[in-house]
């Protein structure tokens, strides 16, 4: 039996201090809980020293908010479709940096140079590793999984054109908070990404991307792929690409505008939510 | 005045802590050198206090270690033409991961995965820069151009195929210790990129690159590009692209092999010399 269902990692109205708490899966994170916060999920998992607090905010359910997380492309085939793309061999992949990470309810600012070139959503399943791993097999991945949360990979779409950046997709996506993730993390053993698991991406309440969980590449692929050679820290974020419905793709194109509010559900995960605020 | 014309950062002989240290243009950067030893740049720029030490081994001489190394591609129009690809209008980049980090003199292991699928090399002019910056204009960059070293951007050049990988380059090029840096900085008053600069890169001694550092994408244009709403952090190195030569583009076509010598040479930076070592 693991010693926790779901964590959340939060900043607590008492102390300002950043805290970890384990939370059943029917309770629905939000501020305002009364909770036994602990300093790291390492002293949550061997029942250490706790202080009882109330989640002020809720923070990117990450152990490590200094690495890059990566991102993987063209996942879902009806994403695929959409944008005209056979799925290669291998999984597409990019990097997002640090500085990208932004937490569930934070407001998005959108600078001048990403807000004028075409904003939009990618509703995604994120997931977190236990770390370092290296070279691991597909039957390895498991044990390396921390546990799966909800991301938004949000993009500039303009600039991942060819004509304008050689179809590298690193700069569309790589601007501060590009990156929220949230609202908790549940563990493993409490879901399993798989068709019969929706997941559904609303702008201001109108749904725009309703999908099955169907990789074409599995997590325990992908993560076994990038771990070829290459050091994964603990806490890496893997964001598993989007399915169909991003604004590009729209007759016509949607791009997100001042003040729209994005949220992607993934059950029993739950809402990550986020206002897009123009930089002026 | 600077007060450093170059710097080396290094293990020292006497008690293997890391130092830096100030170099004369015209010293060679070599084990064996007996300098005083300063723990930070911060320190060697304010006359802190140093200790007389012996150079061991050169390491990396940027002051973060743990942060993504930026790469631009198509930078130089000779490559371009041998890739038969047309520069964006915007520089393309992505990033490799801080475990890429190596050093001049490091043997470069080599994972199957990676020298199964073409190894190559790619010599390079090397930016660090002062940080943290962000949303930069060209014409303030060159106060945050810490100084100007030399990279091997190290491929396996088969991942880049877009049937492989989407097209995207981030995965082909971060394997661990894909990224040696080196041999040492030259502060900005001493060296500025410009076509009468030649780089020249020899496998086993074999000239195969040699080009002037005439850029498609200034380092100025670069280095602001990249700041727009993105946090760049202190020490945060650029790789600026190479040029024609590298052995994807040779008829017939000439992969690194075990045991390969790489040396990249920019004067008056140095030698940047590694190792090629195949894992078995």
């Amino acid at each position: 039996m693991p010693s926790w269902d779901s964590l959340i990692r939060f900043e607590a109205a008492e102390d300002g201090v950043t805290y970890w708490a384990a939370l059943a899966l029917d309770t629905v994170p939000v501020a305002g809980l009364k909770v036994p916060g602990f300093a790291s999920i390492e002293a949550l998992e061997r029942h250490g020293s706790s202080r009882a607090v109330t989640v002020k905010k809720l923070l990117a359910p990450t152990p490590n908010q200094s690495i890059p997380i990566y991102c993987i492309g063209l996942n879902y085939r009806n994403h695929a479709e959409e944008a005209k793309l056979i799925p290669p061999t291998y999984p597409p992949m990019w990097y997002k940096p640090a500085a990208a990470l932004a937490n569930h309810e934070d407001d998005i600012l959108f600078p001048t140079v990403a807000h004028s070139n075409f904003p939009d959503f990618e509703g995604e399943l994120a997931v977190i590793l236990r770390g370092p791993i290296k070279s691991i097999s597909t039957a390895d991945v498991s044990s390396s999984i921390l546990g799966y949360t909800i991301g938004n990979d949000l993009t500039a779409r303009m600039f991942q054109d060819p004509k304008r950046c050689g179809g590298q997709y690193t700069y569309a996506k790589a601007f501060d908070a590009f990156a929220p993730l949230g609202p908790r993390l549940v563990h493993p053993s409490k879901f399993v990404p798989s068709a019969p698991t929706t997941l559904v991406t609303r702008v201001n309440g109108e749904v725009v991307q309703q999908s099955p969980l169907d990789f074409i590449y599995p997590v325990e692929d992908v993560a076994s792929f990038i771990s070829q050679g290459t050091t994964i820290p603990h806490g890496t974020v893997i964001m598993t690409g989007t399915p169909a419905g991003v604004g590009w793709f729209q007759e016509p194109k949607s791009p997100l505008k001042d003040g729209d509010v994005v949220e992607v559900e993934i059950q029993p995960i739950g809402i990550l939510s986020n206002k897009i605020v123009f930089e002026k």
